[in-house]
């Protein structure tokens, strides 16, 4: 008869909206991945799932960006708050940066500076969030944009990127997908979770498609500099006067800093369709009911442009360059392993399982979690990122590790070969 | 007839969910009354419109803090992406932190570190937000709430905090409000926007009442230990055996560091009641999905809080108290407000102004905006906390400024008074 044996009905509970997003997350599969680690098993676990080397001596960031974040915390200067876009220091120097590399000069106030590109993500998916919307997302992709579009309900079409293409736009399928009610359309450039580089051309046409279909481009390039093949980098800034482009980006990655979440949005808008169309104010909005990167760690972001040495970009991209090399190489040996196209750019490879050559696997999630158990590597099943019976392999990570998990990875497919 | 000439129809625009929610931040009133300031005064703008004391020399924060922060960046162990919850260093240190002045130990599971405690509102607003539901908000209140709930679609109902019963809960307002569709009820203690503290018996009555409608209390304790005046400040988590409580709070306001963005969600559960429920997974689910804040800020959390010493706090604290006497005193000698209470809490008082006073002022924008122009002071007026014809005066702020934007405030109440 005491209290806690009544029966109580609560008003609150599961949000159904939420449990559907939160399914695409590739940290979702990661953890249930570790879930399946052998707790036995004393060799190094190998994590070919994330793209996060910060944690090996060979990745370690400069001690410049160190350096600048204690000067810019002692100073005092920086623990206030943050006004929405960002402090005006931070922005100066991410449009100056930025410029470097293009045809012309950035506006700082065209910059807004993002807790990382995740968030950068999370506020244009809401701005562009309207009823009856719809976003034209690539398959395979980074699956941050179909759960934040789930969680915003923006229905999502899907074209593809063709591995016998190296990976290019089906631009064909984009045209047949996209109504007067597509928005935007993504573009992840250099690609996760493909790891090519498109070319100057196909950015064009890209814009070119885009602008007759009348919608914005998001150029993702949080993998900039992280080309190492034979195409350079192209930014889809440069093609700004043919159709409206918000470029995302982070010191992320080109740093080895993730966990620092320091990331950008910018809108390229030379002929004011986005800001005339109330579009960039809607961004602001957003940015406005939203939380803020650190504000010592944007007063540090001139430092840490300005104090990093050209040799830190250089080197760090040699390493990336010589794991990509080893990773195809060592992948083309296993039988059961198909790779499309030899890796040029962002952390990773995606490759095709072929199911027929092997026993006991049933699909590509079955693979990993056994691999997972048996070998200690984490790698994403490619169904993480819109490929069933593909698998994601990030090979930044330290070089003598990689070689070893390639390695395992060969025993276990050989290990669970037909006879 | 050049393509620049071409009428085109663009098919994204702005985002009216967006630009309605929006329309709630305290940053567009703040924003909107800084472009009033006059460029010709040559006197010091006085700032009395936001919680952040931290750029005047007497709320520097400690030496302790700022020292954590370097040690944890050079380290080179926080690099990293966080954990979606954050990383286990950071959970333990708030949950011990936060056990010192409970009767029981929180558990570091329970603790999900976030970017400040406005992404704990972002992501328990979102994760409430099934359909149908509603939320039971205070008026007066702090509006990011007003606004997240208005961006995720989630219906607000509104109960008074009651200033001639210094600021309480009008519990029978709640009753009267809440239906099977209510899922939560915010209490802000010590309160903005009003500067009082709720006592332990009040705050174990909302605890009740909420159990009684069988609604989740969402306790925003982001100014915890700001407590001045008699009453001792108590957390909600005190009462999660009568109802589950999600405590909110951040290093921002009792260390002086709005602007380093880490705070902390904590989910009271006892009787399992929110995590049977699947809330707590939904929580999981929409942190999943949102950016994190920094891992190195994170990994200084222990030393954040185990070097700062007791000192510190006393000294700030005394010198908030004094800052509120000061206000509380000098506003009692301005005819056109009235001060219902005198502050014991947080940073900020929330006082009447009396319209049939002034004889050119036509509401409380009016007087803000003039106030700008005319004496370089910053103000919210009390529509931007739901209360028209009020005005909420942070006193968190340099002792001699604050005396100084007092006598300005008092000037211009004299010149704008009716004959």
């Amino acid at each position: 008869m005491g209290d806690n044996k009544e029966v109580k009905r609560w008003n609150f509970g599961a949000n159904e909206v939420v449990e559907r997003s939160s399914s695409f997350t590739i940290r979702d599969y990661l953890y249930n991945l570790i879930s399946n680690l052998d707790g036995r098993d004393n060799r190094p676990v190998i994590p070919l799932g994330q793209g996060d080397p910060s944690p090996f001596p060979s990745f370690r960031t400069d001690q410049a960006a160190v350096e600048a974040i204690c000067d810019a915390v002692r100073s005092t200067k920086f623990n206030n708050y943050s006004s929405s876009s960002g402090i005006p220091v931070a922005r100066k120097a991410v449009a100056e940066y930025l410029s470097r590399d293009l045809s012309y000069q950035i506006s700082p106030k065209d910059v807004h500076i993002t807790a990382g590109c995740l968030q950068a993500v999370e506020i244009l998916i809401s701005a562009l969030a309207t009823p009856g919307a719809n976003i034209l997302l690539p398959r395979p992709s980074y699956p941050m944009y179909d759960s934040r579009a789930a969680f915003c309900q923006l229905e999502v079409r899907y074209f593809d990127l063709l591995p016998e293409n190296g990976w290019d736009v089906d631009l064909h399928g984009v045209e047949a997908l996209a109504d007067d009610k597509t928005v935007a359309i993504v573009v992840i450039n250099p690609c996760n979770p493909c790891g090519n580089v498109f070319s100057r051309q196909h950015l064009q046409k890209i814009a070119e498609t885009a602008s007759k279909l009348g919608i914005l481009v998001i150029a993702d390039e949080v993998y900039d500099h992280l080309a190492f093949g034979d195409k350079p980098f192209v930014s889809m800034a440069e093609f700004a006067e043919i159709v409206p482009v918000v470029v995302l980006g982070a010191i992320s990655k080109r740093w080895f800093v993730p966990g620092w979440r320091l990331g950008w949005m910018v809108t390229l808008d030379p002929h004011s369709i986005m800001k005339d169309s109330g579009f960039v104010q809607s961004l602001t909005n957003v940015l406005n009911m939203s939380t803020d990167p650190a504000t010592f760690i944007q007063g540090a972001m001139p430092d840490i442009i300005g104090n990093t040495k050209e040799e830190f970009f250089s080197s760090k991209l040699e390493m990336v360059r010589k794991c990509a090399e080893i990773c195809y190489e060592e992948l083309m040996k296993i039988p059961c392993i198909t790779c499309p196209c030899k890796p040029e750019g962002s952390m990773f490879t995606l490759v095709k399982l072929n199911l027929s050559l092997l026993e006991d696997i049933s699909d590509d999630l079955d693979f990993c979690s056994k691999l997972a158990k048996e070998e200690s590597i984490i790698i994403l099943p490619g169904r993480a990122v819109g490929l069933d019976n593909w698998l994601r392999i990030s090979f930044a990570v330290e070089f003598e590790l990689l070689k070893e998990g390639l390695s395992r990875l060969k025993n276990f497919s050989q290990r669970h070969s037909k006879k």
